[in-house]
């Protein structure tokens, strides 16, 4: 029996919904979770912010937990029951398009996208991955508590640092110091590279600062971003805003790029001139295939990088989505199981 | 003595201005000019289109020559008198910055920009590099009127091929059938691509096929660039006009890069989700340092590439700039001294 934590309407109270789960598919692995992070995009959904809500929603897609049953296909080589092993935000791709076939899974047409699934999400006393390839073990030395916002989170601004080819030589900023931000300048500081946080917040300062940033910027205050004017090689924006572009493509080099993860409803407006001097580019980002998630739960697991969480108990469900909803996390919020 | 075609006032006629030159200095090339390429810049600094024309103006900066003196640091293993080279956009770099020294000279903040020179350009009898590494040897194979455009028009379509590693096998897009997209089909058709031509122009469809391209959409009309939906891995934007970028965008498939050489006024609006979903970049260019110059010219030579000139005698340099500045140029009006 699943018992699942579900929201029957727009911004509605939550409730527990019992159901006997399908039989397991082949590739399918059930994970009994012990965790699952709060993610802008929960909150997002659980609020139908973009009308593409089915309810009832169960929201989660940074859940962790361990293996219960594996489908029949599963390479019990590379996975048992008893594993601690995460779901994210995919939970499956078909690995036989295009682009699985190039190591591309996170561009698969047919990926199966955990935030999106309806009651399949990992609210819930259990969750599948679709395919046991996006189960993905966790190194021993991240607690359980810590590791769920790696999968969403930290995936997002991980895999922009591989896919731009971000230098341990690179001057590069992190805008927002947020769920996304303050573990985008921890990867970024142990990448090797100079960091400067921006936020409109000058409270986060220090924690940006202890997190690893050499430098803060105060957006939208005193100098501000003219400060930095053409001083960073790759700026990664997670913030959900809408940004004043051209003065964030003023702060890069030549051949500087500004890569946005967070995305607000406006369209960015970005001066010609700005792009073309300097052969500057924008550059969108979304996630991350499974080989890189690996590759940033080991860098992670090196380095000591931990996700800054605040745990709340399941029955507290409605505060931590109260905490999310109003940009109080420091910097994401944990449900236990 | 230099005789150089001066225009005195905006959009003011053409008069002959002769003047001793300067002495030669250390590493500089004097060039007497046989031919020179009119770019859209040179009629835009004429008729002072930026306000930032200083008068009189000698524009032309795709000038094709003789070296008829080297200055007494020149490298005369490397360079030498009576040898025919070109002098384009970019006459002189300081060799010594960090993007000189990392072989990315036109981000040099130093570089002589020929056409903002003011009296120094192309429209002469004479025209100098400011740094003999900047006289590019011209390949027997192609003959002078024609190898003016490569220079520029050449150099600023054929670069950001390097740039951004586009593949023998992508499917890519010229956008804009004119001065630099009739020499971006050729590139990429010899690169290996599958070419499509946009343009806005049904009657330039011959033309685009007969240069390489393998498809033609015209802009606007009927289905136009909605057949193309998630084609491109590559799409150069050679137009100096306001584009309806999204649709663009979404042309794109994952991982695509829009390059946009062309400017207009307009600031590029771009809708996030569009650039988020499938990781799309937007990227700007300008020119290429002279090591990828000097591989375009091989090219050209290997495969036959050929700028389609008109040529003008000096005397008809009037002509000549109204020819295109009104966009009737097929593909490019080139004067002959």
């Amino acid at each position: 029996m699943t018992q699942a934590y579900a929201v029957e309407r727009p911004g509605g109270p939550v409730q527990v919904l019992e159901y006997e789960p399908a039989p397991l598919g082949p590739l399918e692995v059930e994970v009994a979770v012990t965790h699952c992070g709060v993610c802008h995009t929960d909150v997002g959904m659980i609020d139908d912010e973009w009308g593409v809500s089915a309810f009832p929603v169960v929201a989660g897609h940074e859940a962790i937990g361990v293996v219960t049953a594996l489908g029949d296909a599963v390479d019990r080589t590379r996975l048992s029951v008893g594993q601690r092993v995460g779901v994210g935000a995919t939970a499956g791709a078909c690995f036989a398009c295009e682009w699985c076939l190039d190591g591309r899974q996170h561009l698969c047409p047919h990926k199966d996208n955990t935030a999106v699934r309806g009651t399949g999400g990992g609210f819930a006393s259990h969750v599948r991955a679709s395919d046991w390839r996006y189960a993905h073990p966790i190194p021993d030395v991240i607690p359980s508590a810590q590791a769920g916002p790696l999968l969403c989170a930290g995936t997002t601004v991980f895999t922009p640092l591989l896919r731009h080819g971000v230098r341990p030589t690179d001057h590069v900023a992190v805008v927002g110091v947020g769920g996304l931000g303050h573990l985008a300048i921890q990867f970024l500081a142990k990448w090797g590279c100079h960091v400067t946080a921006v936020s409109s917040s000058p409270g986060k300062e220090s924690d940006a600062r202890r997190l690893g940033a050499h430098d803060f910027v105060v957006a939208g205050e005193g100098e501000g971003l003219r400060r930095v004017a053409n001083a960073f090689d790759f700026v990664l924006s997670t913030v959900s805003a809408d940004l004043p572009w051209d003065a964030y493509l003023e702060t890069l080099r030549p051949h500087g790029t500004l890569c946005v993860v967070g995305m607000s409803g406006e369209s960015l407006t970005l001066d010609p001139r700005r792009l073309l001097t300097g052969e500057r580019s924008v550059a969108g980002g979304v996630t991350g295939p499974p080989a890189q998630i690996r590759l940033m739960l080991d860098f992670v697991a090196r380095h000591g990088i931990r996700p800054a969480v605040e745990t709340f108990p399941v029955a507290r469900m409605e505060e931590a989505l109260d905490h999310v909803r109003h940009g109080r996390a420091r910097y994401r919020a944990v449900l236990e199981f």
